[in-house]
Protein backbone atom coordinates (compact mmCIF):
# COMPACT_ATOMS: atom_id res chain seq x y z
CA UNK A 1 0.00 0.00 0.00
CA UNK A 2 1.62 2.85 -1.23
CA UNK A 3 1.31 6.78 -0.10
CA UNK A 4 -1.64 8.27 -1.57
CA UNK A 5 -1.65 11.96 -0.48
CA UNK A 6 1.57 14.24 0.42
CA UNK A 7 1.31 17.50 2.11
CA UNK A 8 3.22 20.79 0.24
CA UNK A 9 3.50 24.19 1.05
CA UNK A 10 0.74 26.47 -0.43
CA UNK A 11 -0.03 30.09 -0.78
CA UNK A 12 -3.56 30.72 -1.07
CA UNK A 13 -4.36 34.02 -2.18
CA UNK A 14 -7.88 35.70 -2.47
CA UNK A 15 -8.11 38.89 -4.22
CA UNK A 16 -9.76 40.12 -1.32
CA UNK A 17 -5.93 40.41 0.06
CA UNK A 18 -6.08 37.91 1.61
CA UNK A 19 -2.57 35.84 1.87
CA UNK A 20 -1.65 33.21 3.74
CA UNK A 21 0.38 29.94 4.00
CA UNK A 22 -0.44 26.34 5.00
CA UNK A 23 -0.03 22.95 4.19
CA UNK A 24 -2.30 21.30 1.22
CA UNK A 25 -2.98 17.37 1.19
CA UNK A 26 -2.18 16.44 -3.02
CA UNK A 27 -2.32 13.17 -4.38
CA UNK A 28 0.65 11.33 -5.24
CA UNK A 29 1.69 10.71 -8.50
CA UNK A 30 4.59 8.46 -9.09
CA UNK A 31 5.91 6.46 -11.86
CA UNK A 32 5.56 2.43 -12.11
CA UNK A 33 7.16 0.25 -14.65
CA UNK A 34 5.27 -2.99 -15.67
CA UNK A 35 7.37 -6.10 -16.64
CA UNK A 36 6.30 -9.21 -17.45
CA UNK A 37 9.18 -11.73 -17.47
CA UNK A 38 11.37 -9.40 -16.73
CA UNK A 39 11.01 -7.24 -20.04
CA UNK A 40 9.75 -4.26 -19.72
CA UNK A 41 6.12 -3.39 -21.21
CA UNK A 42 4.60 -0.23 -20.24
CA UNK A 43 5.53 2.76 -17.71
CA UNK A 44 2.31 4.85 -16.41
CA UNK A 45 2.47 7.80 -14.10
CA UNK A 46 0.21 6.65 -11.37
CA UNK A 47 -1.09 6.61 -7.66
CA UNK A 48 0.95 4.15 -5.88
CA UNK A 49 -1.32 1.64 -3.91
CA UNK A 50 -2.75 -1.55 -5.28
CA UNK A 51 -0.12 -1.56 -8.18
CA UNK A 52 -0.42 -5.56 -8.54
CA UNK A 53 -4.10 -4.78 -9.21
CA UNK A 54 -3.44 -2.17 -11.69
CA UNK A 55 -0.57 -4.04 -13.51
CA UNK A 56 -2.93 -6.88 -13.74
CA UNK A 57 -5.66 -4.81 -15.22
CA UNK A 58 -3.48 -3.62 -18.01
CA UNK A 59 -2.87 -7.06 -18.73
CA UNK A 60 -6.56 -7.72 -18.76
CA UNK A 61 -7.05 -4.15 -20.91
CA UNK A 62 -4.37 -4.99 -23.53
CA UNK A 63 -5.84 -8.45 -24.35
CA UNK A 64 -2.63 -10.34 -22.48
CA UNK A 65 -4.62 -12.11 -20.13
CA UNK A 66 -8.18 -13.16 -19.04
CA UNK A 67 -8.32 -15.15 -16.05
CA UNK A 68 -7.35 -15.20 -12.53
CA UNK A 69 -5.39 -18.68 -13.72
CA UNK A 70 -3.72 -16.37 -16.35
CA UNK A 71 -1.83 -14.98 -14.18
CA UNK A 72 1.02 -16.25 -11.70
CA UNK A 73 2.86 -13.79 -9.75
CA UNK A 74 4.04 -10.23 -9.25
CA UNK A 75 7.01 -8.86 -7.43
CA UNK A 76 7.87 -5.61 -6.60
CA UNK A 77 11.42 -5.24 -7.76
CA UNK A 78 14.55 -2.84 -8.41
CA UNK A 79 17.67 -3.24 -10.64
CA UNK A 80 21.24 -2.57 -10.00
CA UNK A 81 21.08 1.15 -7.69
CA UNK A 82 17.58 1.19 -6.73
CA UNK A 83 15.94 0.65 -4.41
CA UNK A 84 16.90 1.71 -0.44
CA UNK A 85 15.58 5.09 1.20
CA UNK A 86 13.84 6.93 -1.74
CA UNK A 87 11.36 3.78 -2.51
CA UNK A 88 11.67 3.63 -5.83
CA UNK A 89 12.12 -0.49 -5.71
CA UNK A 90 8.08 -0.10 -5.53
CA UNK A 91 7.67 1.72 -8.39
CA UNK A 92 8.98 -1.36 -10.66
CA UNK A 93 6.63 -4.41 -10.86
CA UNK A 94 7.28 -7.71 -12.60
CA UNK A 95 4.75 -10.00 -13.28
CA UNK A 96 4.86 -13.92 -14.54
CA UNK A 97 2.40 -15.45 -16.20
CA UNK A 98 0.96 -18.79 -15.78
CA UNK A 99 3.34 -21.35 -18.08
CA UNK A 100 2.22 -21.50 -21.38
CA UNK A 101 0.79 -18.18 -21.42
CA UNK A 102 2.28 -16.07 -24.24
CA UNK A 103 4.21 -12.96 -23.46
CA UNK A 104 3.15 -10.08 -24.41
CA UNK A 105 4.39 -7.88 -27.58
CA UNK A 106 6.43 -4.88 -26.64
CA UNK A 107 4.63 -3.11 -28.94
CA UNK A 108 1.07 -3.68 -27.35
CA UNK A 109 -0.63 -0.52 -26.81
CA UNK A 110 -0.40 0.14 -30.43
CA UNK A 111 -2.23 -2.68 -31.48
CA UNK A 112 -5.50 -1.32 -30.90
CA UNK A 113 -5.19 1.66 -32.83
CA UNK A 114 -3.27 0.54 -35.65
CA UNK A 115 -4.19 -2.16 -37.79
CA UNK A 116 -3.13 -3.25 -41.38
CA UNK A 117 -7.44 -3.16 -42.48
CA UNK A 118 -7.67 0.42 -42.39
CA UNK A 119 -4.60 2.36 -41.62
CA UNK A 120 -5.29 4.02 -38.52
CA UNK A 121 -9.03 5.09 -37.79
CA UNK A 122 -11.71 4.55 -35.51
CA UNK A 123 -13.08 1.73 -37.18
CA UNK A 124 -9.60 -0.27 -36.80
CA UNK A 125 -9.71 0.38 -33.48
CA UNK A 126 -12.69 -0.99 -32.72
CA UNK A 127 -11.73 -3.94 -34.72
CA UNK A 128 -8.84 -4.37 -32.94
CA UNK A 129 -10.58 -4.45 -30.01
CA UNK A 130 -13.04 -6.94 -31.12
CA UNK A 131 -10.46 -9.18 -32.48
CA UNK A 132 -9.00 -9.17 -29.17
CA UNK A 133 -11.46 -9.43 -26.80
CA UNK A 134 -12.38 -12.79 -25.03
CA UNK A 135 -15.52 -12.23 -23.91
CA UNK A 136 -19.03 -11.57 -25.38
CA UNK A 137 -20.38 -8.36 -23.62
CA UNK A 138 -23.99 -8.13 -25.81
CA UNK A 139 -25.65 -11.77 -24.54
CA UNK A 140 -25.36 -10.31 -20.69
CA UNK A 141 -28.65 -10.36 -19.23
CA UNK A 142 -27.94 -7.38 -17.66
CA UNK A 143 -31.24 -5.52 -15.76
CA UNK A 144 -31.10 -2.04 -13.76
CA UNK A 145 -33.53 0.50 -12.63
CA UNK A 146 -32.83 3.64 -13.40
CA UNK A 147 -32.76 4.71 -9.26
CA UNK A 148 -30.33 2.47 -8.59
CA UNK A 149 -27.86 3.96 -11.49
CA UNK A 150 -28.54 6.94 -10.07
CA UNK A 151 -27.16 6.59 -7.00
CA UNK A 152 -24.13 5.06 -8.21
CA UNK A 153 -22.11 8.20 -8.58
CA UNK A 154 -22.93 9.11 -4.98
CA UNK A 155 -21.63 5.25 -3.17
CA UNK A 156 -18.92 5.92 -5.36
CA UNK A 157 -17.76 9.24 -3.82
CA UNK A 158 -18.38 7.59 -0.68
CA UNK A 159 -15.42 5.81 -1.62
CA UNK A 160 -13.09 8.06 -2.33
CA UNK A 161 -11.30 9.11 0.71
CA UNK A 162 -8.39 10.67 -0.95
CA UNK A 163 -10.75 13.12 -3.41
CA UNK A 164 -12.41 14.35 -0.52
CA UNK A 165 -8.81 15.45 0.87
CA UNK A 166 -7.14 16.47 -2.68
CA UNK A 167 -9.99 16.91 -5.16
CA UNK A 168 -7.26 14.99 -7.20
CA UNK A 169 -8.08 11.93 -7.92
CA UNK A 170 -10.23 10.06 -10.38
CA UNK A 171 -12.59 7.04 -8.95
CA UNK A 172 -13.77 3.71 -10.56
CA UNK A 173 -16.47 1.56 -8.86
CA UNK A 174 -18.15 -2.16 -9.76
CA UNK A 175 -21.54 -2.89 -8.83
CA UNK A 176 -22.91 -6.18 -9.01
CA UNK A 177 -26.08 -5.78 -10.75
CA UNK A 178 -28.51 -8.36 -9.05
CA UNK A 179 -27.70 -7.39 -5.62
CA UNK A 180 -26.94 -3.66 -5.84
CA UNK A 181 -23.56 -4.42 -3.78
CA UNK A 182 -20.00 -2.54 -4.67
CA UNK A 183 -18.18 -4.99 -4.75
CA UNK A 184 -14.75 -2.71 -5.30
CA UNK A 185 -13.63 1.02 -5.55
CA UNK A 186 -10.53 2.33 -6.33
CA UNK A 187 -8.48 5.99 -7.10
CA UNK A 188 -5.83 7.08 -8.71
CA UNK A 189 -4.53 10.33 -10.52
CA UNK A 190 -5.30 8.73 -14.20
CA UNK A 191 -8.87 7.87 -15.14
CA UNK A 192 -7.20 4.34 -16.67
CA UNK A 193 -5.98 3.82 -14.11
CA UNK A 194 -8.13 3.54 -11.52
CA UNK A 195 -10.28 1.09 -14.05
CA UNK A 196 -7.06 -1.32 -14.63
CA UNK A 197 -7.19 -1.39 -10.62
CA UNK A 198 -10.93 -2.27 -10.41
CA UNK A 199 -10.71 -5.06 -13.48
CA UNK A 200 -7.43 -6.59 -12.00
CA UNK A 201 -8.95 -6.70 -8.34
CA UNK A 202 -11.43 -9.04 -10.30
CA UNK A 203 -8.90 -10.86 -12.19
CA UNK A 204 -6.87 -11.64 -8.58
CA UNK A 205 -10.33 -12.99 -7.31
CA UNK A 206 -11.10 -15.13 -9.90
CA UNK A 207 -14.14 -12.69 -11.33
CA UNK A 208 -13.82 -12.07 -15.03
CA UNK A 209 -15.66 -12.21 -16.74
CA UNK A 210 -17.21 -9.62 -14.77
CA UNK A 211 -20.94 -10.89 -15.98
CA UNK A 212 -23.84 -8.74 -14.37
CA UNK A 213 -21.86 -6.06 -13.00
CA UNK A 214 -22.15 -2.05 -13.80
CA UNK A 215 -18.77 0.16 -13.47
CA UNK A 216 -19.12 3.48 -12.68
CA UNK A 217 -16.37 5.78 -13.50
CA UNK A 218 -16.27 9.75 -12.08
CA UNK A 219 -15.39 11.43 -14.88
CA UNK A 220 -15.59 11.09 -18.52
CA UNK A 221 -15.81 7.97 -21.06
CA UNK A 222 -13.64 7.55 -23.67
CA UNK A 223 -12.76 5.21 -26.43
CA UNK A 224 -9.99 3.13 -24.17
CA UNK A 225 -12.48 3.00 -21.09
CA UNK A 226 -15.17 1.15 -23.02
CA UNK A 227 -12.16 -1.05 -24.18
CA UNK A 228 -11.51 -1.49 -20.50
CA UNK A 229 -14.89 -2.63 -19.60
CA UNK A 230 -15.55 -4.78 -22.82
CA UNK A 231 -11.90 -6.46 -22.33
CA UNK A 232 -12.97 -7.46 -18.59
CA UNK A 233 -16.91 -8.41 -19.94
CA UNK A 234 -18.44 -5.52 -18.16
CA UNK A 235 -21.99 -4.87 -20.13
CA UNK A 236 -22.47 -1.79 -18.48
CA UNK A 237 -20.51 1.69 -18.17
CA UNK A 238 -21.96 4.42 -16.34
CA UNK A 239 -20.32 7.82 -15.79
CA UNK A 240 -20.48 10.93 -14.09
CA UNK A 241 -19.68 13.63 -17.38
CA UNK A 242 -19.69 12.80 -21.33
CA UNK A 243 -18.60 10.26 -23.59
CA UNK A 244 -16.56 10.80 -26.84
CA UNK A 245 -17.76 9.69 -30.61
CA UNK A 246 -15.57 7.03 -30.57
CA UNK A 247 -16.56 5.57 -27.13
CA UNK A 248 -20.07 5.58 -28.00
CA UNK A 249 -19.20 3.85 -31.37
CA UNK A 250 -17.39 1.18 -29.38
CA UNK A 251 -19.88 0.53 -27.30
CA UNK A 252 -22.74 0.23 -29.92
CA UNK A 253 -20.97 -2.46 -31.84
CA UNK A 254 -19.70 -4.44 -28.78
CA UNK A 255 -23.36 -4.31 -27.21
CA UNK A 256 -22.14 -2.58 -23.48
CA UNK A 257 -24.77 -0.29 -22.07
CA UNK A 258 -23.29 3.19 -21.92
CA UNK A 259 -24.77 5.60 -19.65
CA UNK A 260 -23.18 9.30 -19.56
CA UNK A 261 -24.00 12.57 -17.81
CA UNK A 262 -25.18 10.53 -14.77
CA UNK A 263 -26.46 12.98 -12.49
CA UNK A 264 -28.82 13.68 -10.04
CA UNK A 265 -32.08 12.35 -11.41
CA UNK A 266 -31.45 11.75 -14.67
CA UNK A 267 -29.00 10.39 -16.96
CA UNK A 268 -28.69 9.94 -21.05
CA UNK A 269 -28.26 6.43 -22.41
CA UNK A 270 -26.36 5.99 -25.30
CA UNK A 271 -26.62 2.27 -26.38
CA UNK A 272 -28.51 -0.75 -25.15
CA UNK A 273 -31.08 1.49 -23.26
CA UNK A 274 -32.73 -1.73 -23.08
CA UNK A 275 -30.88 -3.15 -20.22
CA UNK A 276 -32.47 0.19 -17.71
CA UNK A 277 -35.90 -0.68 -16.64
CA UNK A 278 -37.97 2.11 -17.86
CA UNK A 279 -39.17 4.13 -14.65
CA UNK A 280 -42.93 4.64 -14.18
CA UNK A 281 -44.30 7.67 -14.52
CA UNK A 282 -46.38 8.38 -11.58
CA UNK A 283 -50.09 8.00 -12.83
CA UNK A 284 -50.65 11.90 -11.73
CA UNK A 285 -48.51 13.49 -14.23
CA UNK A 286 -49.59 15.01 -17.33
CA UNK A 287 -47.36 14.01 -20.34
CA UNK A 288 -45.75 17.13 -21.08
CA UNK A 289 -46.19 18.58 -25.20
CA UNK A 290 -42.74 17.72 -26.12
CA UNK A 291 -42.93 14.02 -27.44
CA UNK A 292 -42.24 11.29 -25.18
CA UNK A 293 -40.88 7.85 -26.53
CA UNK A 294 -40.75 5.00 -24.84
CA UNK A 295 -37.20 3.05 -24.32
CA UNK A 296 -38.07 -0.21 -25.82
CA UNK B 1 -10.00 21.11 -39.81
CA UNK B 2 -11.68 18.07 -38.49
CA UNK B 3 -15.30 17.65 -37.03
CA UNK B 4 -15.09 18.53 -33.64
CA UNK B 5 -18.66 17.51 -32.47
CA UNK B 6 -20.84 14.30 -33.88
CA UNK B 7 -24.72 14.02 -33.42
CA UNK B 8 -25.52 10.67 -31.48
CA UNK B 9 -29.20 9.72 -30.60
CA UNK B 10 -29.43 9.28 -27.10
CA UNK B 11 -32.06 7.74 -24.50
CA UNK B 12 -32.56 10.64 -21.67
CA UNK B 13 -34.28 9.06 -18.63
CA UNK B 14 -35.20 11.15 -15.69
CA UNK B 15 -36.76 9.30 -12.41
CA UNK B 16 -40.11 10.64 -12.51
CA UNK B 17 -40.90 8.60 -15.92
CA UNK B 18 -40.00 11.01 -18.23
CA UNK B 19 -37.99 9.50 -21.01
CA UNK B 20 -37.13 10.51 -24.69
CA UNK B 21 -35.22 9.94 -27.49
CA UNK B 22 -32.87 13.00 -28.47
CA UNK B 23 -29.63 13.43 -30.83
CA UNK B 24 -27.21 14.69 -28.57
CA UNK B 25 -23.48 16.54 -29.75
CA UNK B 26 -21.02 14.50 -28.66
CA UNK B 27 -16.66 15.62 -28.81
CA UNK B 28 -15.13 13.47 -31.82
CA UNK B 29 -12.23 11.03 -30.97
CA UNK B 30 -9.86 9.63 -33.63
CA UNK B 31 -6.76 8.41 -33.34
CA UNK B 32 -3.88 10.06 -35.03
CA UNK B 33 -0.70 8.28 -35.59
CA UNK B 34 2.22 10.80 -35.39
CA UNK B 35 5.31 9.77 -38.19
CA UNK B 36 8.66 11.12 -38.34
CA UNK B 37 10.40 10.66 -41.48
CA UNK B 38 8.02 8.15 -42.60
CA UNK B 39 8.76 6.33 -38.92
CA UNK B 40 5.43 5.98 -37.20
CA UNK B 41 6.37 7.53 -33.50
CA UNK B 42 3.26 7.60 -31.70
CA UNK B 43 -0.50 6.98 -31.45
CA UNK B 44 -2.95 9.44 -29.62
CA UNK B 45 -6.32 9.61 -29.52
CA UNK B 46 -7.37 13.15 -30.07
CA UNK B 47 -10.45 15.45 -31.24
CA UNK B 48 -9.08 16.31 -35.35
CA UNK B 49 -8.74 19.41 -36.12
CA UNK B 50 -5.34 21.45 -35.14
CA UNK B 51 -3.28 18.02 -36.12
CA UNK B 52 -0.38 19.87 -37.27
CA UNK B 53 0.14 22.16 -34.03
CA UNK B 54 -0.84 19.01 -32.03
CA UNK B 55 2.40 16.93 -33.65
CA UNK B 56 4.81 19.79 -33.49
CA UNK B 57 3.79 19.81 -30.21
CA UNK B 58 3.85 16.85 -28.84
CA UNK B 59 7.59 16.32 -30.99
CA UNK B 60 8.23 19.49 -28.45
CA UNK B 61 7.01 18.56 -24.97
CA UNK B 62 9.61 15.00 -25.94
CA UNK B 63 12.37 17.14 -26.64
CA UNK B 64 12.74 16.75 -30.32
CA UNK B 65 12.96 20.36 -31.78
CA UNK B 66 12.46 23.44 -29.72
CA UNK B 67 12.33 26.63 -32.32
CA UNK B 68 10.39 26.90 -35.00
CA UNK B 69 13.34 26.34 -37.53
CA UNK B 70 13.74 22.64 -36.43
CA UNK B 71 10.04 22.02 -38.55
CA UNK B 72 10.48 21.84 -41.86
CA UNK B 73 6.92 20.58 -43.27
CA UNK B 74 3.65 17.74 -42.36
CA UNK B 75 1.51 16.23 -44.51
CA UNK B 76 -1.54 14.36 -44.25
CA UNK B 77 -0.80 10.62 -45.62
CA UNK B 78 -2.15 7.28 -45.77
CA UNK B 79 -0.51 4.00 -46.54
CA UNK B 80 -2.17 1.56 -49.11
CA UNK B 81 -5.33 0.76 -48.62
CA UNK B 82 -6.02 3.64 -46.40
CA UNK B 83 -7.82 7.30 -47.24
CA UNK B 84 -11.13 7.53 -49.69
CA UNK B 85 -14.72 7.65 -48.07
CA UNK B 86 -14.12 7.23 -44.46
CA UNK B 87 -11.08 9.78 -44.50
CA UNK B 88 -8.99 7.85 -42.86
CA UNK B 89 -5.84 9.52 -44.40
CA UNK B 90 -6.29 12.57 -42.30
CA UNK B 91 -5.36 9.81 -38.96
CA UNK B 92 -1.57 9.33 -40.33
CA UNK B 93 0.69 12.47 -40.08
CA UNK B 94 4.12 12.19 -41.62
CA UNK B 95 6.47 15.26 -40.04
CA UNK B 96 9.60 16.27 -41.66
CA UNK B 97 12.09 17.76 -39.88
CA UNK B 98 15.08 20.51 -41.03
CA UNK B 99 18.11 19.32 -42.50
CA UNK B 100 20.19 17.93 -39.93
CA UNK B 101 18.01 17.96 -37.12
CA UNK B 102 18.89 13.83 -35.06
CA UNK B 103 15.21 11.88 -35.72
CA UNK B 104 13.62 10.70 -32.48
CA UNK B 105 14.12 7.47 -30.71
CA UNK B 106 11.24 5.08 -31.30
CA UNK B 107 11.01 4.75 -27.18
CA UNK B 108 10.68 8.27 -26.53
CA UNK B 109 7.68 8.58 -24.53
CA UNK B 110 9.75 6.25 -21.99
CA UNK B 111 12.10 8.34 -22.09
CA UNK B 112 11.01 11.14 -19.43
CA UNK B 113 10.31 7.94 -16.81
CA UNK B 114 13.23 5.47 -16.87
CA UNK B 115 16.90 6.58 -17.16
CA UNK B 116 19.62 4.87 -15.54
CA UNK B 117 20.08 6.95 -12.24
CA UNK B 118 17.83 5.49 -10.32
CA UNK B 119 15.41 3.11 -11.88
CA UNK B 120 11.84 4.53 -12.61
CA UNK B 121 11.11 6.91 -9.80
CA UNK B 122 9.79 10.81 -9.93
CA UNK B 123 13.31 12.04 -9.22
CA UNK B 124 14.29 10.23 -12.27
CA UNK B 125 11.15 11.51 -14.31
CA UNK B 126 12.26 15.08 -13.41
CA UNK B 127 16.21 15.13 -14.25
CA UNK B 128 15.12 13.52 -17.56
CA UNK B 129 13.24 16.54 -18.01
CA UNK B 130 16.19 18.68 -17.01
CA UNK B 131 18.70 17.11 -19.37
CA UNK B 132 16.27 17.18 -22.40
CA UNK B 133 14.66 20.81 -21.64
CA UNK B 134 16.49 23.60 -23.81
CA UNK B 135 15.32 26.61 -22.42
CA UNK B 136 15.56 27.82 -18.25
CA UNK B 137 12.35 28.99 -16.82
CA UNK B 138 13.56 30.26 -13.76
CA UNK B 139 14.89 33.04 -14.35
CA UNK B 140 11.83 34.45 -15.96
CA UNK B 141 11.16 37.93 -14.93
CA UNK B 142 7.18 37.04 -15.24
CA UNK B 143 5.19 39.49 -13.34
CA UNK B 144 1.10 38.68 -12.74
CA UNK B 145 -1.35 40.41 -10.56
CA UNK B 146 -4.09 37.56 -8.97
CA UNK B 147 -6.97 39.72 -10.65
CA UNK B 148 -5.52 38.56 -14.00
CA UNK B 149 -4.96 34.87 -13.38
CA UNK B 150 -8.58 34.85 -11.62
CA UNK B 151 -9.74 35.99 -14.61
CA UNK B 152 -8.06 33.45 -17.24
CA UNK B 153 -10.59 30.37 -16.59
CA UNK B 154 -13.33 32.25 -17.75
CA UNK B 155 -11.67 33.68 -20.44
CA UNK B 156 -10.67 30.19 -21.68
CA UNK B 157 -13.94 28.62 -21.35
CA UNK B 158 -15.12 31.77 -23.50
CA UNK B 159 -13.66 29.90 -26.32
CA UNK B 160 -14.29 26.40 -25.51
CA UNK B 161 -17.47 26.46 -28.18
CA UNK B 162 -16.87 22.40 -28.36
CA UNK B 163 -17.29 22.31 -24.54
CA UNK B 164 -20.35 23.85 -24.24
CA UNK B 165 -21.86 21.94 -26.80
CA UNK B 166 -20.19 18.32 -25.71
CA UNK B 167 -19.50 18.83 -21.99
CA UNK B 168 -16.43 16.54 -23.12
CA UNK B 169 -13.40 19.23 -23.97
CA UNK B 170 -10.56 19.86 -22.20
CA UNK B 171 -9.36 23.54 -22.61
CA UNK B 172 -6.10 24.81 -22.90
CA UNK B 173 -5.11 28.95 -23.85
CA UNK B 174 -1.85 30.84 -23.23
CA UNK B 175 -2.13 34.49 -22.24
CA UNK B 176 -0.14 37.30 -22.85
CA UNK B 177 1.31 38.24 -19.05
CA UNK B 178 2.93 41.62 -20.46
CA UNK B 179 -0.28 42.99 -22.19
CA UNK B 180 -3.16 40.26 -20.88
CA UNK B 181 -3.67 39.47 -24.21
CA UNK B 182 -5.24 35.89 -25.24
CA UNK B 183 -2.52 34.57 -27.37
CA UNK B 184 -4.26 31.01 -28.45
CA UNK B 185 -7.16 28.86 -26.96
CA UNK B 186 -7.51 24.83 -28.18
CA UNK B 187 -9.57 21.85 -27.12
CA UNK B 188 -9.51 17.92 -26.75
CA UNK B 189 -10.74 14.83 -25.38
CA UNK B 190 -6.91 14.55 -24.32
CA UNK B 191 -5.71 17.18 -21.78
CA UNK B 192 -2.37 16.73 -22.92
CA UNK B 193 -3.08 16.85 -26.51
CA UNK B 194 -5.07 20.44 -26.00
CA UNK B 195 -1.52 21.42 -24.58
CA UNK B 196 0.49 20.07 -26.82
CA UNK B 197 -2.04 21.77 -29.86
CA UNK B 198 -1.20 25.22 -27.76
CA UNK B 199 2.86 24.67 -28.06
CA UNK B 200 2.66 23.39 -31.36
CA UNK B 201 0.85 26.71 -32.46
CA UNK B 202 3.48 28.74 -30.77
CA UNK B 203 6.38 26.58 -32.46
CA UNK B 204 4.53 26.77 -36.24
CA UNK B 205 4.64 30.76 -35.16
CA UNK B 206 8.16 30.86 -34.32
CA UNK B 207 7.41 31.96 -30.97
CA UNK B 208 9.46 29.68 -29.05
CA UNK B 209 10.23 30.09 -26.14
CA UNK B 210 7.39 31.43 -24.73
CA UNK B 211 8.70 33.94 -22.11
CA UNK B 212 5.93 36.07 -19.99
CA UNK B 213 3.31 33.77 -20.80
CA UNK B 214 0.69 31.98 -18.58
CA UNK B 215 -0.89 28.32 -20.07
CA UNK B 216 -4.10 27.77 -18.30
CA UNK B 217 -5.89 24.55 -18.37
CA UNK B 218 -9.15 23.61 -17.41
CA UNK B 219 -8.68 20.37 -15.73
CA UNK B 220 -5.78 18.91 -12.89
CA UNK B 221 -2.20 19.53 -13.28
CA UNK B 222 -0.19 15.90 -13.83
CA UNK B 223 3.83 15.94 -14.35
CA UNK B 224 3.36 15.73 -18.17
CA UNK B 225 1.60 19.33 -18.14
CA UNK B 226 4.08 20.72 -16.23
CA UNK B 227 6.93 19.10 -18.35
CA UNK B 228 4.68 19.94 -21.07
CA UNK B 229 5.07 24.08 -19.80
CA UNK B 230 9.02 23.57 -19.19
CA UNK B 231 10.25 22.57 -22.45
CA UNK B 232 8.23 25.17 -24.67
CA UNK B 233 9.80 27.92 -21.61
CA UNK B 234 6.56 28.62 -20.25
CA UNK B 235 7.08 30.05 -16.90
CA UNK B 236 3.32 30.25 -15.14
CA UNK B 237 0.73 27.09 -15.56
CA UNK B 238 -2.10 27.91 -13.85
CA UNK B 239 -4.93 25.74 -13.36
CA UNK B 240 -9.04 25.41 -12.72
CA UNK B 241 -8.57 21.78 -10.77
CA UNK B 242 -5.86 19.96 -8.43
CA UNK B 243 -2.11 19.51 -8.70
CA UNK B 244 -0.58 16.04 -8.05
CA UNK B 245 3.05 15.67 -5.82
CA UNK B 246 5.00 15.27 -9.07
CA UNK B 247 3.98 18.05 -10.89
CA UNK B 248 4.36 20.01 -7.86
CA UNK B 249 8.07 18.85 -7.41
CA UNK B 250 8.93 19.48 -11.34
CA UNK B 251 7.37 23.00 -10.89
CA UNK B 252 9.57 23.72 -7.91
CA UNK B 253 12.91 22.11 -9.37
CA UNK B 254 12.34 23.88 -13.00
CA UNK B 255 11.45 27.77 -11.58
CA UNK B 256 7.74 27.52 -12.89
CA UNK B 257 5.00 29.19 -11.28
CA UNK B 258 2.17 26.88 -10.47
CA UNK B 259 -1.16 27.98 -9.53
CA UNK B 260 -4.23 25.27 -9.13
CA UNK B 261 -7.50 25.44 -7.89
CA UNK B 262 -8.01 28.56 -9.77
CA UNK B 263 -11.40 29.21 -8.90
CA UNK B 264 -13.99 32.76 -8.28
CA UNK B 265 -11.76 34.81 -6.56
CA UNK B 266 -8.72 32.63 -4.69
CA UNK B 267 -6.31 30.54 -6.16
CA UNK B 268 -3.18 28.81 -4.65
CA UNK B 269 -0.04 28.84 -5.20
CA UNK B 270 2.24 26.05 -5.07
CA UNK B 271 5.71 27.38 -6.36
CA UNK B 272 7.33 30.89 -7.29
CA UNK B 273 4.94 32.49 -5.53
CA UNK B 274 6.79 35.69 -6.11
CA UNK B 275 5.89 36.03 -9.34
CA UNK B 276 2.16 36.67 -8.43
CA UNK B 277 2.15 39.88 -7.22
CA UNK B 278 0.36 40.61 -3.45
CA UNK B 279 -2.82 42.08 -3.66
CA UNK B 280 -2.99 44.85 -1.19
CA UNK B 281 -5.85 44.62 1.76
CA UNK B 282 -8.22 46.97 1.87
CA UNK B 283 -7.49 49.48 4.28
CA UNK B 284 -10.89 48.80 6.33
CA UNK B 285 -9.90 45.55 6.81
CA UNK B 286 -9.02 44.28 10.07
CA UNK B 287 -6.47 41.44 9.89
CA UNK B 288 -7.94 38.00 10.87
CA UNK B 289 -6.89 35.80 13.84
CA UNK B 290 -5.31 33.39 11.85
CA UNK B 291 -1.68 33.94 10.99
CA UNK B 292 -1.05 36.09 7.90
CA UNK B 293 2.63 36.14 5.71
CA UNK B 294 3.09 37.90 3.50
CA UNK B 295 4.01 35.86 -0.19
CA UNK B 296 7.67 37.16 0.05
Amino acid sequence: MGRLTASRRVTRITLDGANRQRPDAVAVEEPLEIRVAGSPLAVTMRTPGHDVELAAGFLVSEGVISRGEDFARAIHCGGPGTGGADGNTYNVLDLTLAPGMALPSPDIARSFYTTSSCGVCGTASIEAVEKVSTYDVSTDPLSVSPHEVAAFPDRLREQQKTFDKTGGLHGAALFDAATGELLVAREDVGRHNAVDKVVGWALLNDRLPLRDTVLQVSGRVSFELVQKAVMAGIPMLSAVSAPSSLAIELAERAGLTLAAFVRGNSMNLYTRADRVRVPEAPASTTPSAEKMTSVR
